[in-house]
């Protein structure tokens, strides 16, 4: 793991998240993307050298909005950035983790992203993600 | 806001979980520390130019065990470093934000803490946090 790649945040409403959480940073977000098979609309802060994602769900099935229904608005997960996604999946589950998919799937920001299960990571969604080269 | 200071995770068995995060990080925690006042203990992991705080609660009243008790293990907050906490403090009142301490108070690592209410913020426990110097 090589650092803190971004902070998601489950939001219900993306357009009053993007104003209250510009309140905190003092500076707006840089970019918006729908990542459509995640069924998410996303918008990133940039602060420091990490970023915040901010993700709405775009409808009921979206994982964000199921995760609202039962947990409420939040933090939703932590990406750690990886140089080689496949290698860090055969690590952690040689070490016990229970890995969500095990095929990188394509996410927001130009990433490859798998997903560790909280249950094994003291109920952290932890993201590895790898930046799509080319 | 500079950047993020580090991430608060709630854990219930700090022992266990320095062995389970030093396993996903690849490396172990560099230093635990007790806050008597907030009835914690702490451990922390450098990921990158972050830091991951573990923490577990020494009593049924720490803040960390009702947490635990309402939310389950998982991230508790996020820690933002600032340059001046009192003027943040003051920017951030004025932005409708509500403020759980308004005297900074001695946290973890060295810093002065404030921590703003989460319903202020999507859900998310926002902490300030300014090194203390000298």
């Amino acid at each position: 793991m090589k650092k803190i790649e971004h902070i998601g945040i489950a939001v219900k409403d993306l357009d009053k998240s993007n104003v209250l959480f510009a309140a905190i940073f003092g500076k707006p977000h840089y970019k918006v993307e729908e990542v459509e098979s995640e069924a998410v609309k996303t918008s990133f802060f940039q602060v420091g050298s990490n970023k915040i994602e901010l993700l709405e769900g775009t409808n009921e099935n979206s994982p964000i909005s199921k995760f609202i229904d039962k947990k409420g608005e939040g933090v939703h997960h932590i990406a750690f950035a990886v140089d080689d996604i496949l290698s860090e999946v055969i690590r952690l589950k040689k070490e016990g983790f229970v890995v969500l998919n095990e095929t990188p799937k394509k996410g927001a920001d130009n990433k490859l992203v798998v997903f560790l299960h909280p249950r094994s990571t003291n109920g952290v969604l932890i993201e590895l993600c790898q930046e799509i080269i080319g």
